[in-house]
Parts: structure tokens; C-alpha cells; sequence
């Protein structure tokens, strides 16, 4: 069966260890009051409720999905309970506003928070995920007046937020959509249209749901340039928040899908529903994108959570399942066979697993320090900085991690031979789980192409070289260089090959614009598997000296593994990318 | 929404163009009645059953599954006449020897039908599939009688087979298994044990079922030298074939799959069932080792049928869906947005199913030509060296069929976006169904150990270099050589690369047993896909004089992306083999 215990001791060590977040904190003034104490006792409290109240309720949330009844959707059984007791303790608010009654914590520590609940239960997860998401937009674009009356209210979790920007007709397109906004010249708007997968747009965890809608008003140029932004409350609220009447927001339906079972895919109907513009007019791709950069690395680390618990499964089948003997003799004579974590192969489905979660544990807490710096810092230049790593490598965490993390969770269920494939083992859940990061907010394929396009051709690579010397000068400045040759000339010799790729798509892609659509994919596989590179070398090196715990020694031995056994995929990758365009683009209509 | 026509034209092309299978079956005596035309009428028959009948009840049957009640199976609706009609119409007795009612046909030919009916409704073929090998295993190892009595009636339809070998202990390593055969003394035997994971051990669409059973004598040799293979009907019969009393074969429960959701999946208790001894006392696995290469190939099928369906399905939405523009300007201005075929990625992704599932089907049917040959050539060179390829071959084709088969059905999914995670539209259910035949008939990480074990390291790669001698004389005779430079470029360097790799794990593994489970996965990967880079080029050579004709051009191309965009993965293979067993052993058990 599947098994679930959070990594704390693995999250310090990336917070502590290899990021020093402390000092980094204490460098911020708004993260001054966080301490390593308090980050530490908000994961142990972090593991207990995702362990212990949302973690038994996945399976039987995956059977039992979500129903709909004449617009009424009801969760999975346990569900309202443990969501009360996740807003209760104060779970909903961790990277709120402050001056909204949220608890202004670093991303650095909420990416762990987002990880051990997504690993614990995904669709009990994507509901306060959606609402953080929708309060960093209003945060981030709304009037004072708005934030004021409704931030604290989705910061306690009375109240729940979803994301309406997708239509029948228009998913990736959004300039495309069709939902009309007619203003009232009150302050008010009136929203008409229908959109789909809108993830928690009804469900009965709380009393009131704001929709955060993409709409167009009378007139607005076309495309993704007339988009305006609006705040729709399911239920109308009077000045002090007392639910008043409704305000024709309807759920049409909701999706039966692969996986998330226990998560509510709307299709949402709104029939002059009463809403408030945030931000400015035409102005609502931008606001969205805003917060954007925080949303998809919360996709991303689905993927870790699930490639976490799906190792940690695995990892316990595996010590436990008696097949076969060792290929060097018998491991354990006195039982009928060995346990099957012997085998070679066995191993590498779980070592791949195991650099995977941990690498991308890694990965994410990197990001989410850039996104802290890039938000909070002092510093300009430090900001401007971190702000321009965050636009290169959010499009390659949200993409690598759900893509690695599926991969990760298919090895998982491989370890379970036919136990993998039958539901109550648990194991099959998480790859049909899994799967929705590498669609929803932006297919990998878009995160691809904005990282190709807009963040590496349209600077002239100027971010992916500004990252490259980070890295060189990590290299050039790393005291257990020595301690770690093989480490380190890895970095060097994957470094340059990231080099001469991008060289190849600045130059190829002047004459030939597809270029950037026909690397894309590989490209961002590259970077991914570089900058795990990068931080395998770094976690090796802070473990390197201590490898008479077996924590550290384990972590050197993982990347080992990774340099080894999982870093020569960057051959292909490149090699593919240096191909170029022709062999996609020269097949006529009629040869598909 | 999922769309599917029997690519009969490719199939056509496998057989005449690219192995003129019509003169092959000239030199066999076994199969001089076969010709071109009644090949073509046969897949043509089987292009309108598995599109008319079988395709439409895929998803309902998904939808429906089988439900078990108090020890009878009812499979989904439509799953009884669509089988009748299957029956009728002499689907089940194709491969069948003739002697006993079967049509003796090459398998070249009825891996094809096999493949569209995967294709059509995975859950429905597996009916037939698991007929079909245990007909395979009586033939070869029963007794006269047996065949004589029970063959006519399997070949017909009337009844229908399972393999009994899975028991909850004992999976991979079949030696564990504890159902206990008693000898009467009567030419019968006394089956008792408990089996699982048995695909249509009961179901409703035949009279009697006739389960082949793994089970132990008394005092049998402990392991897999002491497994002996029985015959057990579920309901006996007399030597008239009139159905009498039940056999105490009961169906405990189904499972309840991530997948293939319209077969059953069965718990089968025996308890003092009746039987019938299958070749010699204690060589049963022997004799369901002759008849598995044949299921290998068979469950390899089902990747690429289902690679297919969802390519086919995912170029008409590719072709369909409106979203954004092509990067080089509108190609539909008229339009509110460009076919999303127009961008690079979106093609890459089409591209791949593509030369996966033609690439695959050239593979299935050149190792099923091994197989005739092995089986029937009238000369015993002939059918040696087949035999040998057919050895090599298999676990590959079992294993990459299936990986890639997985891996194109998640891009046709992803092509989809939000709608390929949505039930209705069929997608992910093809990435469910695909899911299994990694798992089942011998895992993959099984059939790599075969490979790299018993077909590479056990004869010092002898099978592997004659392989590699095929490939080169082909390259020498090949008279399209110098139309294709670049095509045969590739060839050469790959059997280069698949041979250093070849001599690193002989040479390392002398001294490191382990090297082999190590190479295992990554080896048998470079060994597909160099078999495809000799079947893509093949197939250009005979292509690249007929371009003018959309089939055939679009086959150079193909085979253009092939090398360019899918090829370049080997190298990562071959260095990840190279690194040896070292970075997986290394860790002691605390350190996972």
C-alpha cells in the first residue's frame, strides 16, 4: 500500500544546509520575524495534518470523486472536515499579506507546505492552492477597498477563490475568449459567459466562492489585449461581508476525469453576475501573469510531492516483496527469496525516483528564494536580478517537475509489478494524478515555448548566460571542489553543452523562427537536467564531509546516481535541439 | 473525440514493400496457400469488425467495466455479440494449426489483426489474445488426445482459455508457487491452490473456459524445476464435448484496475479441480516458455495498436482545434485562429506517435517473420538463425513496444490539453489501457534482464553480432544506398555504438554480475532504437524512389524525424550503460 511520511529532515537541509534561508531571512526585512525554529515547527505541524488527516482520505476520495446535483458539488466524505481543520490551524494564510491578516511567509517555506499536501492528497490540495493564487492577483492589482473586505476573509478560509479563464474555444489562445463585462458606471460590472475547468469553481468546503473571470468589455481591441479582469462573488456580500443573495453564478457541471477525482472541474455559468474590475481595464493578462510565476511553480510541485510519496512506496514494497535471489547470491538465505531492492533494475527505478524528489525538492526552494528576492529584497539590483532568474527557470520547474514527476510516479507503480495497476494498492492514482501538471496552467508545451521564446531567444540569452555565471562562478568559488572532481568537472562539461545549444537556437532561429518552436521541448528538458546538475553538485558538496551519516553520505551516493545514470540524457537533448526545424516543418498536410 | 481506421495501406506496405512476405510464403510449404490478395482481404475483413463493432464499445466498456456477482463475470454490454460475430467469423482460429481447425496462418500476417484489434478496444482483444496462447501451448506440449478434443473447440470460439501462473506470492519468480497437483492415477489430476491476476479467468462470452494451471506435484524439486502444467476446464466435459458438472473452479473476486477496465481480472480458486497433464512432470514453465514469445510479441502489440488510435486521434484534433497562430504568420486568415498543427511542438509531438507506431508495426512484423521462419522453413540454418533473432528480438519488442506505446498515448493526451484529461474524450483511456502491457506477460525490467542476461552476456553476444551482421550486409546491398546518404550514415554509427556498448557490459560484467541488471533497461532501449533507425531506413530506401506519391513521401520523412529528432537518444543510453552498476549498489539499505 502507499505510504506517506514528509521529508522534514530533507527540507531543513535544503533550507538550512544548502540555501543558509536564515541568513537570507534575516537580510529581508519582511521576513525578519522568521526564524529556522519557526520554519522548522511549521513543517513538523505541516507533516502532522498532511499526514495524519488529509493523507487517509486520498484513496477514498479517489473512489468516492466529487458529485454534482443540480449545481450543488459535494466533495469526497472528509473533505470539509480536514479543509476546516486546515483553515482552523491557520494553513490558508501562510504567504498572505500581512496587512490583510496573512502571515507574509516566505515562498521558500510554503513551497514545502504546497509540496507535503500535494504529496498527501492532490485534489484536497488544488482547493487552497487555487484561493492562494486568486489572493496574489487581488493582492497584487486590486483597489484597497477590495483587499480590504475580501482578502481576510480568503486568508481565514471562510471563503474560497477560483481562476475562470479558460472557454470552449479558447485554452491556451486566451485572447480568443468570449465572456462579455458590461459596466454598470457604479464600481459595478455585469459578467456573461461560460468557462471551463475552472478547478474548485463550486464545492461546499466554504460559504462563499470569489471568481476571479477574464472578460471582455464593449469594444476592447482584439485579443489578448482587450482582457479585462473582474472579482465575482458566487454569493453577493453587503460592506460587512454578510452574505446577502445570489448572484447567478451557476456550476453547469463538472468534468469526470483521468485523476484528481476529488477535485471539482466546473463548468461555470455566468448570467450578468455582479463583479468588480481589479486592476486596470484591458489589463487582465498582464494581472494575471503577475502572479503567474508563483502559481506555476505550485504545479510544478505537485510533481515533487508526488514523486516523494510514490518513492517512499515504492521504496517500502521494495524492501518488503520477496522475489528471486540477488544476482551476486543470496541476500537473505533464511527467507524464501530476497527482497526484491536487490535487483539492479529495482534500484534504478527508485534512485531515479529518489534524484528526482530530492532534486527537485531542491530546485523548487531555489526558485521560490528567487521569487522571495526578486518580491522582498532590499536591494534593487538583488531584486532585478533574482526577478529576471525567476522568469528563466519558473516555465522549466513547473514543466520538468510535473513531467519527471510522472515519470517518477509510473516507476513507482512499475515496482509494484501487478499490484500497480489495481486501484486499492494506491499506486496507479498517483500517475492518473500526476498527469494534470503537465496540462493545467499552460500545457508543458507553452512552458516550453515561453522559455525558448520570451526568455531565452527574446534577450538574446542574456538571463540563461546571467544563470551560467552563477553557476561558473559557484564552481570557481566552491571549497570542497576538491573533495569532488567528478562533480564538478560534470558541471563544467553540462554548462558548455547548454552553451553551445542556446548558441545554436540564437543563431539558427534569426533565419528560421521555427527553430525556437522545434527546440523548444528538448531545450527546456536540457536546462532542467542542468540545473539539477547543478544542485546535486551543491548538495554533495555541503555533504561531502559528513558522510559518516548515512543522510549525507546517501546524499552524495543520489547524486552520484544522477550524474551518472540520469545526466547523459542531455546528449540526446542537445543533439535533438541542433537538428533544428526542417524534419518538423517539410511534411505536407496530406503525409500527417 | 477518439477516431480510428485500420492503417491497412501501411500494413500492406510492411508486408510487399518492405518484406515482401508474398515470396517468403512461396518458399514455405506451411504457408503456400497464403497469397498477397488473401492477405489484403483478410486485413480488410478485419478493418470492418474492429472499426464497426469493437471500436465502438471501447469506451462504454470502460465506462461499464465487468462486474463480478457472487462468482460470475459479466463483461459490458455489446462485449457478448461482438465476440459471437468475432467468433463466427473465424477471428479466433487464425495462427491455429490446421490440423485441428485452425487456418495455420504466418503470424506476420495476424500480428496485424492483432494490432487493430488493441487498437479498436484493448479490453476486447485480450479475450482472444489469452485463447490464442494457451492454444499455442497445448499444441506444442499436449497430447494427441488432448488436442485432438480440445483444440477444434478453442480454435472455433466456443470456449475459450486463461493462463493460470500469478499467485499472491509468486510473481516474476514463478519457482514460489504453492497449487498442489495430485495424481490420480487415472491420467487426471487433483488441482488445488489459489491464483491471481488471471485475464478472463471467468467471463460470459463462451460455454467453458479451459485454464492452463502452473502447480507442484508432491516431492516435486523445490524452484522452478518442479513446476509441472495442467489442464483444467471449468465445467468438465465428456469425450463427446457435451458440458457436465462444474470443476470446483471458482472466480473469488475481480479487480479493480487503473485500465483495461472491460477485461476481467480474476482471483481463480481451485479446489481439487480436475486435470489434465501439459507435457512432462516438472517441465511447465518449459512449456509456457515456447509459447512465449509469441504473447510477448502479442502484448507488445497492444502498444502499438494503441500508439495508433491515439495518433490518428490526436492529428484530426490537431488538424481540428483552432488556437493562436504559426509562428511564421497565419496560414488561416479566414479563421479566428490557426490548426494548433501548425506549431513546431505540436508536430513533434504528432511526429513521434508517428514514428513509433509505423516504426513499431515494421519491428512487430520483421520479428514475427523471424518467428515463421523459425518455426516453419523448410531449412535448418534458416530456421536456427531465426531462432536466434527471434530470441534476441522478442523482449525487445515486448518491452519498447509498450514503453513507447505508453509514451504516445500520453502525447496524444497532451495534444488534447484539458480535454485529453477529460473521460469523454477518450484520450486518457489509452493511457490507462497502454499502462498494463508494461506490467504483465514479464515486466519490462524482466524482459531487459533477458535480454542483457540470457540473449547478450549468456552466449558472449553471439545472437547480438549476428544481428549487427544483418544489419551491415544490408547496408552493403542496400542499392538505394547512395539516395539516402545520411539514412545509411546513421545506421552505421548506431550498430557502432550498439556493439561498443555490446563489449563494455561483456567485458565489465566478467568481473561485476551486477553490471548486467545495471545495463539492463538502458541497453535493451539502445537495441530498439537501433532497430528502428535499420527499419526506418529500410523502409526509406524502398520509399525514396516513390515520393511523388503523399504514402511514400511521407515515409522519407518520417524516417528523416526519426533520425533527427528520436535517434539522438541512444547516445544517453550507451553512456548510462557505460557507467556501470557502481552508482546503483553503492547504497547501504539506510541510505534509500
Amino acid at each position: 500500500m502507499a505510504s506517506f511520511k514528509v521529508p522534514t529532515q530533507d527540507m531543513k537541509f535544503v533550507l538550512t544546509e544548502l540555501f543558509d534561508a536564515p541568513a537570507l531571512w534575516n537580510s529581508i526585512p519582511h521576513f525578519e520575524e522568521v526564524s529556522e525554529d519557526l520554519a522548522m515547527a511549521i513543517l513538523e505541524e505541516g507533516a502532522k495534518l498532511s499526514e495524519n488527516e488529509v493523507f487517509p482520505i486520498n484513496r477514498s476520495g479517489d473512489e468516492e470523486g466529487c458529485t454534482w446535483d443540480d449545481g450543488k458539488v459535494t466533495t469526497p466524505s472528509g473533505f470539509k472536515e480536514a479543509f476546516q481543520t486546515y483553515a482552523e490551524s491557520g494553513w490558508t494564510s501562510l504567504g498572505g499579506n500581512p496587512e490583510f491578516g496573512g502571515q507574509g511567509l516566505p515562498k521558500m517555506l510554503t513551497c514545502f507546505v504546497e509540496e507535503m499536501f500535494y504529496a498527501a492528497n492532490s485534489s484536497f490540495a488544488l482547493y487552497p492552492a487555487l484561493t492562494n493564487g486568486a489572493t496574489l492577483a487581488i493582492d497584487a492589482h486590486g483597489s484597497q477597498a477590495l483587499k480590504e473586505q475580501y482578502l481576510p476573509k480568503l486568508y481565514d478560509g471562510s471563503w474560497s477563490a477560483s481562476m475562470c479563464l479558460t472557454e470552449a474555444h479558447s485554452g491556451t489562445d486566451l485572447g480568443l475568449i468570449r465572456t462579455k463585462a458590461e459596466d454598470q458606471g457604479d464600481g459595478t460590472y455585469l459578467i456573461t459567459g461560460t468557462k471551463i475547468f475552472i478547478t474548485g469553481g463550486e464545492h461546499d468546503l466554504t460559504e462563499n466562492i470569489i471568481h476571479l473571470v477574464l472578460a471582455k468589455l464593449p469594444g476592447a481591441p482584439a485579443g489578448p489585449k482587450g482582457i479585462s479582469l473582474f472579482m465575482v462573488p458566487k454569493i453577493k456580500v453587503d460592506s460587512d461581508n454578510n452574505l446577502g443573495d445570489g448572484n447567478n453564478v451557476s456550476c453547469g457541471s463538472i468534468e469526470h476525469k483521468m485523476g484528481l477525482k476529488g477535485s471539482s472541474t466546473c463548468v461555470m455559468n455566468f448570467d450578468g453576475s455582479e463583479g468588480y474590475l481589479v486592476g486596470e481595464v484591458n489589463k487582465g493578462l498582464a494581472a494575471m501573469f503577475t502572479m503567474m510565476n508563483y502559481e506555476r511553480l505550485t504545479v510544478g510541485l505537485q510533481g515533487v510531492g508526488l514523486s516523494e510519496v510514490s518513492y517512499q512506496s515504492a521504496r517500502e514494497y521494495a524492501q518488503d516483496r520477496l522475489q528471486s535471489r540477488a544476482p551476486t547470491g543470496a541476500v537473505a538465505p533464511e527467507k524464501m527469496a530476497d527482497p526484491i531492492i536487490v535487483h539492479p533494475d529495482v534500484r534504478r527505478m527508485l534512485l531515479t525516483q529518489k534524484a528526482y524528489a530530492e532534486g527537485n525538492r531542491a530546485f523548487a526552494s531555489f526558485v521560490a528564494m528567487k521569487l522571495d528576492i526578486a518580491k522582498h529584497h532590499p536591494d534593487s539590483d538583488q531584486r532585478n536580478a533574482a526577478q529576471n532568474m525567476v522568469a528563466l527557470l519558473t516555465p522549466v520547474a513547473k514543466a520538468f517537475f510535473s513531467d519527471r514527476g510522472l515519470d517518477a510516479c509510473i516507476l513507482g507503480q512499475q515496482v509494484f509489478g501487478g499490484h500497480g495497476y489495481v486501484r486499492e494498492w494506491g499506486m496507479e492514482q498517483m500517475v492518473r494524478d500526476a498527469r494534470i501538471a503537465q496540462i493545467y496552467e499552460g500545457t508543458n508545451g507553452i512552458q516550453a515555448l515561453d522559455l525558448m521564446g520570451r526568455k531565452v531567444a527574446a534577450n538574446s540569452g542574456e538571463w540563461l548566460y546571467q544563470y551560467c555565471d552563477e553557476m561558473e562562478q559557484y564552481i570557481e568559488t566552491c571549497s570542497q571542489a576538491s573533495e569532488i572532481p567528478e562533480f564538478i568537472q560534470s558541471l563544467k562539461d553540462s554548462i558548455d553543452v547548454l552553451k553551445r545549444t542556446t548558441e545554436y537556437v540564437l543563431s539558427e532561429s534569426a533565419s528560421d523562427v521555427n527553430v525556437i518552436g522545434a527546440a523548444s521541448c528538448d531545450y527546456l528538458n536540457l536546462l532542467g537536467l542542468v540545473t539539477l546538475n547543478y544542485l546535486w553538485v551543491r548538495m554533495a558538496a555541503v555533504s561531502s564531509s559528513k558522510t559518516d551519516d548515512h543522510f549525507y553520505s546517501s546524499k552524495v551516493k543520489t547524486g552520484q546516481f544522477f550524474v551518472q545514470k540520469l545526466l547523459p540524457e542531455i546528449q540526446g537533448y542537445a543533439a535533438k535541439v541542433r537538428s533544428g526545424a526542417d524534419s518538423l516543418m517539410q511534411f505536407n498536410d496530406n503525409e500527417f
